[in-house]
Parts: C-alpha cells; sequence; structure tokens
C-alpha cells in the first residue's frame, strides 16, 4: 500500500509550507492546488472555476444532497467539481506515494492515509505569515487580517461538514496534531517525518 | 530551565502509560497520582480525601469563586487542595525535569512546558484498554464501559473548564495532540521523545 499523507491546516499556520517541505524531505509527491489542474481536465471545466468551489461549502452541497440535487437529479457543477476531487484524491493515493493537502482527503482516505492536522495556536503568528504573502505597499490592519483568517478558517469548517460529515480541526479525525507556533516549520516536518518512520516501521 | 512535559489524555487513551514510559526513556521523574502525596503533606488533609477531589469538578469551584468563596471568604478544603495543588505542580516544574500528568498542569505550566494531549480516535481501543485493568470475573457490558468512559471525560473536560478556563481536548492548548489508536503507546513515546529533542535542539 502507498503511503499517502494528508496535512489538513489552519490557514495561516504554515501548513501548506509543512506539506511541501515534507514532500522534499520524503521524495515524493504533492498535491494541493495542482488537484485543480487534474479536475479541470477531468470535468472540462476551466481550472479558474474549479479553484472557486474546490474547497468552498456551496447552499447544495450539505450532507443529504451529496451527489445530486433534489430536484433534478442532475448534478450542478460544483458537485461535479467535488465528486472528481473526490476521485482525483483515490486515483492519487492509489497511484504513488504522496502528500494531500486539504480538501477533505483526510475523511477520504480515512483508513488508508497518516493523518496530520497543522494548527497555530498562537494568532500572532497566523498573521505575521500573512503578512509575509501581501505586497508591502497594501496595508491591512492586524484586526482585519485576523478576521480574514478567522474567516477562511470557518469556510474549512464549513466546507468539512459539508463534503465529509466531519468537524473540522477535532484531534480525533487525524492521527498527530502539531503546533507550528511551538515547533516552527522545519521542526514540524522533523517531526512528521519522523513520526511516519516509526509507524511504518 | 527544567524540561517539562505535561501529559493531557482522554480516559482509556493510555495517556497514563505514555507518561510513564516516556519517563523511563528520558530518565526523568514522573508525577501523577504521586502528587497526592505531596498536597496531603501540604495541607494535612488525608490522601484519600485529596484523591477524592484532586481533579473532580467542585459546585464552587467555577473560575468566579476560584481561591476564595463568595460568602465567607474562607477556603473550602476542595479549594484548598487546588491552590496547593497548584503550587505543588509549579514547585516540580521548578525543581527537576518531569513529567506531570493531568491535573491543568498544561494550563498552570503554559509557557514553560511542552504539553501533549493523548487520545484514542478508535473507542473500541479504549474499551479493551479498560478491559484490561478490570478483573476478568467482574462482567459490564461493553456500551457501560463506553459510557462510564465518557463520563470521565466529561468530568475531566469540566474541570479543565473550572480550574484553567479552558476547553479540555481543544487542541490550540497543546503542543503535540497523538492518537494512541493510530500508533499504540510504544510508538507513541518514541514520537514524543523525538518531537522533545528536535524541539530543545
Amino acid at each position: 500500500m502507498n503511503k499517502i499523507v494528508t496535512i489538513s491546516r489552519e490557514f495561516g499556520s504554515g501548513g501548506r509550507e509543512v506539506a511541501k517541505r515534507l514532500s522534499d524531505v520524503l521524495g515524493v509527491a504533492y498535491y494541493d492546488k495542482e488537484i485543480i489542474d487534474h479536475i479541470a481536465e477531468k470535468t472540462n471545466f476551466a481550472p479558474e472555476y474549479v479553484a472557486t468551489v474546490s474547497e468552498v461549502p456551496t447552499m447544495s452541497s450539505y450532507p443529504v444532497t451529496f451527489g445530486r440535487t433534489f430536484a433534478s437529479n442532475v448534478l450542478s457543477p460544483s458537485e461535479a467539481v467535488q465528486i472528481a476531487q473526490r476521485e482525483c484524491i483515490k486515483e492519487l493515493a492509489e497511484k504513488e506515494d504522496c502528500i494531500i493537502v486539504g480538501r477533505c482527503a483526510n475523511s477520504i482516505l480515512a483508513d488508508k492515509a497518516f493523518k496530520v492536522f497543522v494548527y497555530a495556536s498562537d494568532m500572532d503568528c497566523r498573521i505575521d505569515r500573512c503578512y509575509n504573502k501581501v505586497p508591502a505597499d497594501k496595508e491591512i490592519p492586524r484586526k482585519k487580517m485576523e478576521k480574514e483568517i478567522l474567516a477562511v478558517d470557518k469556510r474549512r469548517a464549513k466546507y468539512q461538514l459539508a463534503y465529509a460529515d466531519q468537524k473540522w480541526g477535532e484531534m480525533s479525525n487525524y492521527d498527530l496534531c502539531i503546533d507550528t507556533s511551538k515547533f516552527g516549520v522545519k521542526k514540524a516536518v522533523e517531526i512528521i517525518a519522523h513520526a511516519m518512520k516509526v509507524y511504518y516501521e
């Protein structure tokens, strides 16, 4: 069986960077936004459209209606993307050792994957990390940045509930949860890589 | 500064065993029920009494009344135990490298300790672990055992809220959270010990 790591993450925790570095350390493939192109190819939707719905909960996406709408029994475009995404994640996990970021992969591959949640308990760390990604001349007050960070987390939680029927960030849905405020990204990667080694021994 | 590990744990997750083994691996002191004797000595209460209130929330223990009751400005016995426990935990952390189990130590030593939460996402694992600790002739249905396990967790959560004003089991209150259903106790210890090494490097 392939070695699959799923990385779920709080916004601004450095989870994406953890995943990237981990893929370098382990020498395995890394899928985050790359999944969007796979889905675009599969569904014939434009990658730009896929990107807008790929991790976003929609009105019609709550568990009972997953797959088909009540009214028409026909897939809505965003539902088609979700289903393609789910299939794509399963195929990637079948194909090779890899790291998959977000997208309910921890639920889709629940029994197959090594499931990590990356968080940052210190909000200042998250805000600073986000500032590093916006142009220096774009002035955003820290309070506003914090609000935006929490809004992204809220969207992710809503998405996880909608498509995986899981509470996002609840530790029982993951094998290992790690605070980058405590360890920083580099040490977090070292710890996760070692935990994987120990697990597969 | 001393190296202090606090181990918070779900009931039946093997957290206590993790703490014990970790103390062997690291060669440092381990405090769980041992704290009770320290407190008994400090307060002159019988160890049996201390044990009954040491991790148990009481009516008068909610945050606003912590320390003294409204009515009399005099400490209730259980409040006296909580205060002695808090002092005892701080003293142990000042004295030597050690591992402290439960008792809100993650909050009392928030900035000083390496804070671990041990959980077991698989309820069957928790039930089996508890069965190993009851005499073979004592028949307890699995459903009843599950109920008792969840009741202990609930008490711990209430205690954490009362004395630390924290949500028990919320990952942001810990540095590393680890699922013994995934790793087992021995590997969990190996992972925590390595994470500590990496952190203090």
